[in-house]
Formats: structure tokens, C-alpha cells, sequence
């Protein structure tokens, strides 16, 4: 049996680095930990039953005419089933559950009954219904297998079926599931490819599938099939066509080498780019990580939300124009921003280079957790950066602020995609390389696994993300030397590194890591001290919507101000002065725990009219008001009201520029 | 024959005001003067041959099988057509040309050889082709007449055709087109109605159609038809049901007079509110009153853009939710503009008020003239408040900052609604009431009426919207005594109202008319000065896109700036400090004449980071730029750049909140 890897990411030629199996790793008392708890106890539980509910597993049954009663004619219904059994694969590795492990087999029994003799298995198709309600389905279209490459999402769901038999694979050594995803695969090599059908699958996924397939199997052909379905985009061949969305939405506008920026579809963008990852690893393609570094900087310098949200745009959940990042009408799915977790987890990887674990923890603290409710039972698709408090669900193209479930009615791609991706925080912790021990991110936990000969156990103490102190305990079995990497976050300012109470010598440099290179004995500690200053954040001045306005950092968490702590007033005459004097506490009682900044800011009133003359539009009495911010992933978990990451410098709204005696005349 | 009407709007038992037709009134030298000629000389012409190269024209041919090369096959075809044969009636009461009357009638023979025996008319039917060229139409539809009335625009494309034979008929005093549209009315009034096929159009148009032919013809079934259309709408009777569009898209979501916000596609909804507005001047239903004039302070107080614009949202070219008014990915079609100004028009016929004038005034010298290129060849859909400057049609969902003439091999709706709309500039400058002349909008103009029993002409003279000063010189036939009711704009400050040289015993209110009563003599003289200073203009704090931003506004005309005045620098470093001294001058040589802001800006450089410290932005060297700033309806008529309507304030910018002394540097 192959050697048991659970993260979905292998150490490959091209590869810098290597990843460590989940179960070698613990995650123990930390916010990430509770959301983990929350996920097993709540989250995973509950999808079954909403997939049971919805006819999501009817479909596997009847797909083999098994009687059942009601089916789910969504289309890509079979994909929610795969990703929630990784989830549960990776779930079993931190909460080892004997009921939770036979409902997955269950399930998998169902999936082998409904696979077709040829290897082909998209139950929307076995079973028909689905494809009929999709909105998009023109007169012209056909239902057949195949036929509709730009929305049939046939090769989607089969990207997902084979992760997920991955995961199940190496987390169970069980052979069955991975049969199930190697006959699809085999019947897909098989159809498609030069001198056989030509086309690409409309969104992007298989490709980082048959890549990790190939690592699982090493049978060249699931590689050989990734590069060829990457490689027919945005030419003829592609078989991508549409009449309602762009060739940019599908990523089809241009051969992959020439796309250089990102464009259309969010997840569909960084799916693929994910896969393009995967396949550079492998094959060392240098034209190929010229695309990557370009989109990559594309992301970072002018497509990414505070947050790390991808996708500003409602129509066709899309990446917009260069700074165009909107705040109350931005749409910054779930999907995208696990999409982009995974994507710079694969580049840091490749590189062991920090700036791209520190997206991943930009994302994951901010635009991610925030698409699932605290108590793990609801959910975004939609993470926008402001709510005006007004009426739910206002309109299709606005973000709400309630979660829901009511996406298992339809679409619901993002839960299940939150439920795989907490369940896996393990596999993203640790990672080596040679001689080399990775500390990619902070949180309490331990890892127990071989560096160069040696075995290693680690243990990590930190309140991180409350807090920027951190304990790492280097436990060797026997004396050893070996680098240990830690990561300097991008937002620390004067890290410092001591080992065993003394500085190390080396100069810690934010946004790299630091190499502690010694003999290590059993018993060493590491000190790490990343100062949390309350930053206030301002944006480039082409994000032209943000102007006027800080969003409030502190480590890696971004913050907000919602409705619910200002029970008086309208969020909407809420500012901060430039020099606001904040204060960071952690509130045990308030979202389960969390640490909320505190100050002094200042209610400015202002005239009802949709317009004034600036002569006329100073406010009658400003007053200070008690300011608290919480993080942005915790908001929408009380009463719903209005929310907003950037906020108002209180000089501008007090049109005091070029003095805030009003202000000090309040204080004093 | 009827008496000559020839605006679209006719003295209702309860409208206070009545209209005077075109052909009384003169457009003399002016901004709006040369736009009328710029429209006769270039947008008419263009775009009838536009027609005819789209096959707009030969439908009507070949759909009583005249040969013909090739067709059109857009849905609304038919109603462009109408759109232009409307326009060229309003345009002959200015510029009389043989030509392009006979023009008109060729196509008006084609018409009602087009038409079917029972009244039938819509070429996309009945030459077919079209409909199937439409994205939305799904498996399930129909393409028989009036069976999709959701997104048929049959009932739509008759509205235009009766508006159209109005014009025609009022301006020619022939019968001819009038029978077709009224042949075409009669059949449907018996396909619709109680005891008769139930439904609605999915675009509201007709309704103001069927009540301005009821005031043409005093023919009560024409009203009563009316009624029911709009009767129906948010009721099971309705008709209209999509897949794609919400019921608020068509405004089906309530009864009528339940809706009290404007919801859903803007063109459809203020289209809506025109024909309601003519109901109820015809009815005086006061339930629909109150509905109107909700619908109003919804408009005025919470969903216009600072041009006037309406619908900023892409997605269903809709209006937003309160407040949501973006700047670079707003829509604000023109078509919308236009539709908000003719509901304003038939709200100041029913009231009488000013504040219905001022927001007429408000959107034709924005968001309406913006719509248009200076040359008349060329058109915007959608008028955004903002552009980066970045590549063309970066996307299909956000505004070019190049007009175009494309829109013909597609919807074209706008620029033959811009056409009719200058056209038809003479009719609403002044009105009439019992014993009073109106001046509601102030231009280069003469009016020769009865007012009362006696006939009076009123010269005009003015370099409106450039200059405050008009005079207006009253010449009755013989002495008499009337009211002369001179509106007063919104933005004036101390106003002046002078008669023959001395200050006239009233009171001049700003967005009220000011009541002159006296007994006129040949030769007198009134002289009103309304001061233009240039206003600095701040959103509500609830526009949270323009936080820390102005626009400029000098009189009626809303400022923008435009790359092509910093031809050496990125137009977002251009910022304008809060006290900054402006000056207006008219430019002879500059867009064929128009007032600029010129003053003192400041170029601010920043860091290219998405994201800063707000620590770490203070910029290098700020440096003083000359600002310019143009008319917003001027922009895209140079070399394609960069556009901000809402400019920063150089302090926040600066990051001085609390003092300039950079800027003070600078001077000193």
C-alpha cells in the first residue's frame, strides 16, 4: 500500500517541499480546533442529512434502479456527496468516529452500484432530471452524455469523486473507493485526447485530481490527461461554448500560457490554477510558472478583497477588473476563497517561499471562516465587505446577512467545500523538505514525523491567532541536525526568534522564513514574538470605493463593525479619528471568544438628504461613542444588522479637514 | 382634425398644467440648440440607414413578402423604427426638410402594408426569426404571438408604434399612420381585458401610449385598456413568469398600488410610472397618487445617481437597493435617464412643482446628454460615474469609456430614444394653466401661445446652463393680464427677479416658481439672475462609494475629470483640496464650448500596494497640478482615459486629516 499522505498536496519533483499526513499531526485547544469541533459535531452531520433530505444520495440508488422515492435534480448534486465523504476521511483522522466511518462506507457501497459498466458515473445523467432545470439549458442543448463540456459538469464531479477516493484511500489503506475513482478516470482517458473525442471540462477540477491520482498511482496517463485538458483551453479544441457567459468566464479566451491574468468565474480561475500548479510540479514546465507568478501577482497587488475574498462580481461570481473591489456589492463566494487556500498552499509547495502560506492565512482567518456560522449548522456563498442592515435576501445580487442552508436546494457547493477544508487544517500546519522541519503556521498543536533519518515530534503552544507568542518544543528521539523553518508573518513588525531563552542569530525578516539550523536535543524550546499592533489599513486609491475609509488588522485577523454592538445608533454614523487610541481584549463571552478592539470613535450625525453642498453638510452634533470592532469571520452570528470592514475616517465625515477641534472640544 | 399636440403630454382633467405644442416654440442658439442640430444633421440620418443595414427596415417588407435580402433579427426591432419615425416628426417642427419626410412616409407605407388584417403588428412574429436570437429563451417557450409576454415585447414594440403615429399625426395633421396604430390598438383591446385573454406586457410602454391615444382619438376604450394593463400586474392575471428575471424585474411583484419602492429594471419601471402618472391624470385616482409620489422620494432621496442617472445595478440593469449607487460599475442606461425624464415631465404637468422640472433638468444635462457623442455618431448604454481608463469592453459588465454605433446589431433601444428625446426639446419649455405662462426650463428660446384668451410671446435669452442670467422679454398682442410663473432652480442662492428693471415684489424661492401678476404691455421686460457658484457636492453617508469624495456641480451641470486634461499624470493622484479656489471659464475651442473648473489640485503619488499601513502611505511628494475639470456629459469625445465624477479630497489622500501644512508647504 502506497505511503499514506492525507493532504492533498505530494512531494513532487518540482516541488520544494513536502507534506506531512494528517495524522501525524494534532490540532489541540485554539480557535481552529473548536471550529474543527464544530465541524465534526455539527457541520458534517448536518450536510448528510441535508444531502439524505434532498435526494442527493436517492440519486446514487435510483442511478442503479433502486426504488427511492425523491431524487435531487441538481446538476452537480454528486459532487456535494464526494467532497462531504473527504471531509469525513479527513475528519476521521483528528475524531476517529466508528459511526461516522460506516455511514461513509455506506455510501460508498451506493456509489459502486451506480457507477455504469464502462467506468462512466454522473448520477444527474444516469438519472436524468438534473440537467433539465438548469436555467441555462437553451433550446439548442443536449442532455446526452459529453455533450455539453461548458455546463454539463460531468468532469467537475468526477475531479471531486476521485479526491475524495484519494482521501478515503489514504486515510483508510482500503483499496474500493480509489477502484470506483480509477475506473472513471480510465473510462475519461479513454474518451478523451489527441485521436480520441477533444474538449475540457467547463469547470475546472479534474485537473488537480488526476495529478494527485497519478502521485497516488503513479500511472502516467491521469497525468498525461491533466496536461491535456489544461492544454486544449482556449483553443478549438476546448469544445467550450456558451451562449450566456464569456470564453473568460471558463477560462477559455486564450491557451493557458497566454492567460496572464485572472479572468472570469473565480473558483473556475483558481481551480485551474491549482491544477496548473500541480502539473508544474511534476513536469517542471518553465513556461507554465511564468503564467503562475503572473497571475499570482495579478491576485496580491489587484484582485484580492482585505479579507483574501476572490470575486468581487456578482454576474458570473467573477473576478473583476484590476482594483475594482467592491464592498456592499462584492461577492467574494466561500468557494473562491478555499479555491484560493488551496491554490497558494500548492505554490508554497512549490517555492518554500512564505508570502504564499501568509495569503493562505489572510484567507483562511478572514474570507473563509466567515462562510460558515459559528455554530457550524449555516452558511455564505456570498462574503460581502458592508450590509446596510436592510431587508434579507433584498435581491439575487446582494450578499445577505444570515446564513442559510436553503443552498442544499440548489447549488451547494460551498458547505461541503468548508466541511473538507476544516477537516483537513492538519495537512496545512507542517511540511519538510530534505533535512528540513517547516513551521508554516501557528497554532496549538503537535507533529510527530521523520526529518531527514530522524524522527521529530514538535509541539507548538501559542493563542494564536489572539496572540503572537509562540512555544515550539523540539523533541528529536535521539540528537539530530536539522533546519528548522519558521515563518515571519507579513504583518509582524520586530519578530523575534530565541532559542532555548536566547536570541538566535539570525535576523527575522516578515514575510520569510527564518532558518534555525543546530543540533537539536530533546527538551529545546523556540520562542517566537510576533507584536500584534492594531494596524489601520488603508487601500490603493484606484479601489476607489475604499477612499476615506481604514479597515483594522490585528495579526492575521481583519475586522469589522456590525449592528449588533451598536444598539442605538446607526452603524452608518459610525467613524474612527485618524489617531484613535484602540485597544485590543479578548471577550470569552462574546462569539465563543474572540478578541474585539476597542476604542474611542465618534457618531457623526448626518442630513437625510441624498446629496448635499459640502457648505451645508456638517453634521449637528457629533458625539463619542464607545467603538468596537470584531472579526469579520464572526460577524452575522447575532442579530442581523449592518456591517462594514472599511470604515469612515471620523475627519472626513466631520468635514473637519485641516483641523478635528470638534473632536478635541468633546474630550476635553 | 384634432388640435396640434405635439408634445406627448396633454392638458388632463387632473394635471394642472397644459403642454404647448412643438412647433410654437423656438430653440434658439444654445447647447441644447446645437444638440438638436447635431441630431437632425448626423444621429437621424446615421441611424435610419443604421436600420436599414440591420434589416430593421426590410422586416417590414418581407412581412408581407416583398422581397428582401436580409432581416433583422432582434426582438424589438419594430420599435426603433417607431422610435425614429417618431423623432423625425418632432424634428420637422424645427427643421422642416422634404427630404426626410418623405423618408418618413416610404417607411410608414412599408408599416401598414406590414400590418395584419386583424390589426397585428410586430414584424419579429411575423417574420419570425427573431425571437429564437434571444438568450433567454428557454426549451419551454413559445413563439407564437402573445404567447410569451413576459420578454415578447409585443405589447411594448405597439406602444412605440402609437406613440410614433401620435407624433406623426400631430405634427402632419394626416390620419394615415394613426389608423395603422389604432387598428393595431383595437386589436388588442379585443385580445385583452376582462372576459378576454388575461395579461400584461413584460415591458411597460404601451400603457402611457394607449392613454395619450385615448386624449388623441377621446376614445374611453383606449384609457380603459390602459387601466386594465397595469390593473393586472402582481396578480396571478398578470401573464408574466420567467425563469431568469425576478417578478420585481417586470415589476410583478405586487399590485400596483402596493409598490412603493422602485424595484427591478429601471427603463421598465419608470416606463411604468409614466403610464401611470397619465392614468391618474386622466382618473385622479388618489391610492395612485399616493403610490406616485412614494415612488418619487424613493427615486429622489435614495436611488439617483448625482447625474440624475437610475438603475446602478448591471445585473438586470436594475435599481439597487437604497443607497447603492457605485460609480465605476454603475449601469444608469440611457434609456433609463430618458424614462425618469419623461416621468418628471407628466409629474410637473399633474402638480405644477418645481422640484418635477429641477430633477428634468438635473438628468438631461448629466446622465441623459452623456448618452450621446458631441458629433451625434456614436452612443453609451450605460454611463458610468467612473472609469480606470483600462481596456475597452474590459467586460460585458462594466461601462466603456468609448460611445459606439454596435448597439444596432442588438438591442439599439437607446439611441433612438436619445433622438425623439432632443427632438422633442421645444415641448418642454413652457406650459400653460387657465390664465398663467410657465417657464419651466431656461434656453435661447421664443414661445408664441394663447395664454388665456389673449396670445402672447415670450423671448428667451440666455447662455443657460453656462451663465445665471436670462431675460425674458414679454410681448402679449394687446395689453393683458396673466401669471407668468418662473421657476426658480434648486440650486440658486439669493436668487433675483427683476420686472422692467426693478426688483419684482416676491419672494424667489429656490425649486419653487415665482409668481409674476400683472397686466403685460408689448416690450416688458423680466431679468432673473441665478447665481451659479460652483458647489461642492458630498454624498449621504449610506453612498459608502463616495466616502471622502465631491462632485462639482455649477448650476444644473454635474463635473467630471477626465485623463485627457493630465496628459502627463494617473488621473487617481489627481485629488482637490477641501478649500480649494475654482474658477469656471468657457472654452470656445474645448468640446465644441463648454464651461470648465479650472483651480489648483493636488497630484498625489501612492505606493502601488493593494493594502498599506496607513503608517506607511504617507506619499513621497505630493505636487501641485492644474485641475480641470469638465462637463460629465462631455467626457469620452477625446482620446479614451480615465473619469472620475466623485474626486478624493487631497487632505485624506494626503493623509493630513488634521492639518494641510504639505499643500501649505507647496504654496509657500
Amino acid at each position: 500500500m502506497s505511503k499514506p499522505k492525507i493532504t492533498d498536496h505530494s512531494k513532487s519533483p518540482y516541488a520544494e517541499l513536502d507534506s506531512i499526513p494528517m495524522n501525524r499531526v494534532e490540532i489541540r485547544d485554539s480557535l481552529l480546533r473548536r471550529k474543527m469541533e464544530v465541524n465534526h459535531s455539527n457541520s458534517i452531520p448536518d450536510q448528510l442529512s441535508k444531502c439524505k433530505d434532498t435526494g442527493r444520495i436517492a440519486n446514487f440508488k435510483i442511478a442503479r434502479g433502486l426504488e427511492e422515492e425523491e431524487i435531487s435534480n441538481h446538476l452537480a448534486a454528486d459532487s456535494d456527496i464526494y467532497k462531504l465523504l473527504e471531509a469525513i476521511s479527513y475528519d476521521l483522522s483528528t475524531f476517529d468516529e466508528g459511526k461516522l466511518r460506516d455511514k461513509m462506507d455506506e455510501v460508498i457501497d451506493l456509489i459502486e452500484k451506480a457507477q455504469e459498466e464502462d467506468g462512466y458515473l454522473n448520477t444527474s445523467y444516469t438519472v436524468g432530471g438534473g440537467y433539465l432545470h438548469q436555467p441555462y439549458v437553451s433550446a439548442n442543448d443536449e442532455y446526452d452524455k459529453w455533450k455539453d463540456l461548458s455546463f454539463g459538469h460531468e468532469l467537475y464531479c468526477g475531479g471531486h469523486l476521485i479526491q475524495s477516493a484519494i482521501a478515503h484511500h489514504r486515510r483508510t489503506g482500503e483499496e474500493k473507493f480509489l477502484k470506483i475513482a480509477k475506473k472513471w478516470a480510465d473510462h475519461v482517458s479513454k474518451t478523451f485526447g489527441p485521436n480520441q473525442k477533444n474538449g475540457t471540462g467547463g469547470h475546472p477540477e479534474v485537473e488537480m485530481s488526476l495529478v494527485e491520482l497519478y502521485r497516488e498511482t503513479s500511472e502516467k496517463k491521469y497525468l498525461d490527461l491533466a496536461e491535456y485538458l489544461v492544454n486544449v483551453r482556449g483553443t478549438e479544441k476546448s469544445g467550450l461554448n456558451s451562449g450566456i457567459q464569456s470564453s473568460e468566464y471558463f477560462q477559455d479566451h486564450k491557451p493557458i500560457y497566454d492567460q496572464k491574468e485572472l479572468k472570469g468565474h473565480a473558483v473556475r480561475q483558481l481551480y485551474l490554477l491549482s491544477g496548473l500548479t500541480d502539473i508544474y510540479s511534476e513536469t517542471g514546465d518553465e513556461d507554465l510558472w511564468e503564467t503562475l507568478l503572473s497571475q499570482w501577482k495579478d491576485l496580491k497587488s489587484r484582485k484580492m478583497a482585505v479579507t483574501g475574498g476572490c470575486g468581487s462580481r456578482y454576474n458570473g461570481e467573477a473576478f473583476g477588473e484590476p482594483h475594482e473591489l467592491t464592498n456592499r456589492t462584492g461577492y467574494y463566494e466561500t468557494c473562491a476563497a478555499i479555491a484560493s487556500f488551496m491554490w497558494n498552499w500548492r505554490m508554497l509547495q512549490v517555492t518554500g517561499e512564505a508570502k504564499y502560506a501568509d495569503l493562505m492565512e489572510r484567507t483562511l482567518y478572514n474570507g473563509l471562516l466567515s462562510g460558515v456560522s459559528q455554530d457550524g449548522r449555516k452558511y455564505f456563498y456570498t462574503n460581502p465587505l458592508e450590509h446596510d442592515g436592510g431587508r434579507d435576501l433584498a435581491s439575487q445580487y446582494r450578499g445577505s446577512n444570515r446564513r442559510t442552508t436553503k443552498h442544499f436546494d440548489g447549488t451547494a457547493c460551498c458547505p461541503p467545500n468548508v466541511a473538507r477544508l476544516l477537516a483537513s487544517i492538519p495537512g496545512y500546519i507542517y511540511g519538510v523538505s530534505d533535512n528540513s522541519l517547516y513551521v508554516h503556521h501557528y497554532v496549538a498543536s503537535s507533529v510527530d514525523y521523520k526529518v531527514g533519518e530522524k524522527r521529530v515530534k514538535v509541539t507548538q503552544e501559542s493563542r494564536y491567532p489572539w496572540e503572537g507568542k509562540v512555544k515550539l518544543k523540539v523533541d528529536p528521539e535521539t540528537k539530530s541536525e536539522f533546519r528548522l523553518m519558521v515563518r515571519i508573518p507579513s504583518w509582524a513588525e520586530d519578530p523575534k526568534v530565541k532559542v532555548n531563552g536566547e536570541n538566535a542569530e539570525i535576523e527575522p525578516t516578515p514575510n520569510e522564513y527564518s532558518e534555525i539550523r543546530r543540533k537539536w536535543s530533546f527538551g529545546d524550546e523556540v520562542d517566537l514574538e510576533f507584536p500584534m499592533r492594531i494596524k489601520k489599513i488603508v487601500a490603493n486609491p484606484r479601489v476607489s470605493d475604499n477612499t476615506g475609509c481604514i479597515a483594522l488588522m490585528r495579526g492575521p485577523v481583519v475586522y469589522c463593525i456590525e449592528g449588533a454592538d451598536y444598539p442605538k445608533i446607526d452603524l452608518y454614523t459610525v467613524t474612527l479619528p485618524k489617531d484613535a487610541d484602540l485597544k485590543a481584549e479578548f471577550d470569552q463571552n462574546l462569539l465563543r471568544g474572540v478578541v474585539v478592539i476597542k476604542g474611542e470613535g465618534m457618531s457623526v450625525p448626518y442630513r437625510k438628504n441624498l446629496y448635499n453642498d459640502l457648505r451645508d453638510s456638517s453634521p449637528s452634533k457629533p458625539e463619542r461613542v464607545d467603538f468596537t470592532a470584531i472579526p469579520y469571520f464572526a460577524w452575522a452570528n447575532r442579530d442581523p444588522g449592518a456591517m462594514r470592514v472599511w470604515i469612515p475616517l471620523a475627519e472626513i465625515m466631520l468635514n473637519k479637514i485641516g483641523g478635528s477641534e470638534e473632536m478635541n472640544k468633546k474630550k476635553t
